[in-house]
């Protein structure tokens, strides 16, 4: 192992350029050459890659996003895609590859790494938490912050005005983001994916609150499992009473890393160049119960579990 | 002038609640009873209203919103229910009124003040920083700052994903928060509702842009000029290339308010109580060129003059 | 069980009041009358104590600090005051405490509730994480981001003056801050209790750095280990370059808790709840391994390990 | 006027990268070409400088500290160090120079653009908010801003402990930034150079205060007015009270710039270019009254005025 080469596709998530600096500092410490992909699979394709040292990853630490940019590519679901990626490998003698990205990333990545033996290494970074097999995915931490620091804002309003405010937050099939961030909010609702929600006693229970001065009221509902305004719309229906709502979308997804999606991403940085350095591939590397543990991509991508219920029955026990 | 009450009407703002500090505070030191009104105009004519004191102001200087709560009262535009307002400043025998708010509010706050010989003094809190005759008002600082990192946010999914976003910020007829945050943002483009937006020749530029190699692109709309989602559509429509969109909304509202919010708030607190000692009333109290001054009702709710065309122009020029 | 009591004891940490709202809507939806004790111990023994309902601890889920207060009490210590603690816990007929707080806490409700046969269970809040047998305490996460919020701004100082700065952290005992953030922030080095540092080698670096180019440079220091002053102070002499310091001290301690700080906070004022209801005692609860434990009082304040050779190296392989 | 020279010295301030990348992108889009001299006038002196174009100062409106870096530099205040800086103007061929600092920096520019004939205008950033005939340099928002998070997180353990906090803020000679969060902290009393402190009232309050039970207290002190740790040692002999002490420092300093510091950096950075191609030279541009004015340096750099006693008795009424 003498070269290996680093990207990121998918979504950004804040941390992606703190496991990049991790990757070309412990690499490069370790007498590896670290080549940086821009632009994801599409970089490979196209050929668009360069050396990256000490100095290339100095200052970015702390910034959202991803020096290395970021698209979705088509192309590499093609064979043909796949076959120029491969060259790309080939004519620059990368021995492995660390990707960092999330559900969609690793399955590309298992696919090629597979079909054309080239060490693969995957960094867990998205901000939905969808990553199976491990605690927690870079990025997960700062979004739900952003949005537990809009959803702060808009109890302000919502209590001056005593009104009913619904907070679509991100999570397409993961209701982690709203869960996490309904609880610490002192939200009343969290509508999610996982879950079957009711309507008619929600809005009971508002209308009951009404009558006994519980004016405000704050439910956040995920992305997936319904958009804010068919969600305002039926409470509006059957409750008659005034709904706003917000729609937080790509807020939550850049911005300042907070410490614990940075520290993850840094010593994810060095655990996946440990691992191509022991010759592993077709794995994540992440942290679970406090250890850093290593995941098939195969099962990585397999549908996450976690508590809900637990966390769903405090937020209305709190409520 | 030996008692006075203090409410707050229409939107919130942060920094409303430094104001009640400061009138409730300035005002008993110099021996008036300072009564709070609930729900704005609602609580003057359902009478809900009560003593505040030093301590019922501590910790809230640094609070979002209005401990007073606030409250759209439709009632008020009514002559009965103008007369059920009277009638409780009567019985409670209030001498003078300090109304913290917006347009809306100085408009109902001079009706009644003429109408009933009431002494009203205002002050100026409404995150649109559309009160005609003075600088800025309250809580205008802490929503620009509010926009501002959500946008320098979104800047980081920008870039990584070279993509062209279109925030909408508030801003119902003025385009104050769209042109700060746009220049303070690095974005490309505001569009206001002073001023008609070229869709042609921002699509061109967007495209020779694009040619150039710059592909990412924020485009800030006030509410009033255009919704994100039209404005993404007409953009689509033209370039045929993807467009985003996040919608700010409530989040601008509420949140800490910053110092420049607070600082304002105290200095117009005990200003508004100073014109009540003087006898004014029907005026607003401000800021205007740095130095505190009183402006008439009727005045503030003019239409406010600003130097767009030297903003708009910078943001060209910058970007 | 029938009644219980709650306290905030030992330095105040960003979280305590999410943990005070949940021990209180959780206790009391499960048929308990809460008591919240004021100032720590000291409320105990001068019978300062109240019932909080559901109203009282509305608002505060966002707010640092605590609306208990809480006092060092050296009176607990001698078998008078416990007696007159034990007095008011009769008087009250209080059948369990849920005590907030850190390693001295739990050394005092340890010694009580073994003496007088007193159901108590601790909530581990304290931002020196230092609680054995457990991941993280409530406030650690909050304190980290704030004093990297302090780093980040101190680093766009020592970049653009090309400075060493010495930054002291807290930590008495511990380096967890230290290390946590030290790595968060790219700073160059880490100076903690646990751990002997060799000014020599380090100095060395510095020089070394310096020959090279790189001239800024950011030393994080646990005030256990060593004064911001002192630091900076041999660096001086031994590389003769001049060295700045920066003690953050008590920001670290307030400010609005993360969501993290939150979500523990509310999670564990169940399980604390949960675990007076089973008939448990000299308890604390916790998360470990992402798991909810209880963990004997006298193992919480035993020395807590972590794995600082691994985050020290990183911090030092990074830099 | 073809080619000019932008430069930054003295300490850093929030905002001096956002008028760098003014001066620059507006100065190209007028058809100079502009130059980026490093550390101040050290670069001058040694030749450190380059040409900037639009893509240098991407990416930087959100970033504290200065690309440019900053430096003192002592060998310009010799007749050797000011002629070697001069033939690297000469030889360069450059016309004109932008300086962006503060009081030190302006006094330079002055004998340089004087003795040399070169034109020379000043930007004014820095954090103290002391250049005279101008209401506010840039970064003085964003430190206020900092110290205020700073002061409301102590605010949290103040009140919780019921404890003496004295908090020491940055201003040698000027205490407009003590004053200005203390107002907006709802801190207790300021302690600033321009007036002489009354111990002996001061503790009488603090005392008194404390008989009425008001045991929570926060001072604040400008660095040039006292050092945090004197004045504590003075009010616990006085009131015989345990008093902490928290030095914010150099985290004020650094920071994602308000917009505020932004908005005015990136006008600031228009007038200046104009400026110069309209001939003008030893002047400071600035903002005084809401208008963009020209100040000489002479006047810039003497003793600024503004209204402390009027902002110090509202400290006082308000507490």
């Amino acid at each position: 192992m003498k070269r290996i080469a680093v990207l990121t596709t998918g979504g950004d998530a804040p941390g992606m350029n703190a496991a990049i600096r991790s990757v070309v500092r412990y690499g490069t410490n370790n007498k590896l050459e670290v080549w940086g992909v821009f632009r994801g699979w599409w970089g490979l394709i196209n050929e668009e890659l360069k050396v990256l040292d000490h100095r290339s990853v100095s200052g970015i630490i702390n910034q959202g996003g991803t020096i290395l940019k970021t698209a979705r590519c088509q192309e590499f679901y093609t064979p043909e895609g796949q076959e120029r990626a491969f060259q790309t490998i080939k004519k620059h003698d990368i021995d492995g590859m660390v990707v960092i990205g999330g559900n969609g990333s690793f399955t590309a990545a298992h696919i090629f790494c597979t079909k054309y033996n080239v060490a693969c290494i995957g960094i867990p970074a998205s901000i939905d938490n969808d990553i199976n097999g491990i605690d927690e995915t870079i990025g997960t931490d700062t979004a739900v912050n952003t949005a537990l620091t809009a959803i702060d804002n808009i109890r302000d309003t919502a209590t001056s005005m005593e009104r009913i405010f619904v907070v679509e937050v991100m999570g397409r099939d993961s209701g982690f983001i709203a869960l996490t961030v309904a609880l610490a909010g002192g939200c009343e609702e969290a509508i999610i994916p996982e879950k079957k929600f009711d309507f008619e006693a929600a809005c009971h229970d508002i209308v009951n609150g009404n009558l006994r001065g519980k004016i405000s009221w704050i439910i956040v509902t995920a992305e997936g499992a319904g958009r804010a305004e068919d969600v305002a719309k039926k409470i509006n229906e059957i409750t008659t009473l005034e709904t706003r709502t917000v729609v937080l979308g790509h807020i939550q997804r850049g911005g300042r890393p907070t410490a614990r999606s940075r520290d993850i991403a840094l010593v994810l940085g060095r655990s996946a160049v440990d691992c191509l350095l022991k010759g592993l591939s077709d794995k994540v590397v992440g942290i679970a119960g406090g250890k850093i543990v290593t995941v098939d991509f195969q099962k990585a991508i397999a549908k996450k579990e976690f508590n809900l219920e637990g966390m769903y029955n405090l937020i209305k026990q709190l409520s």
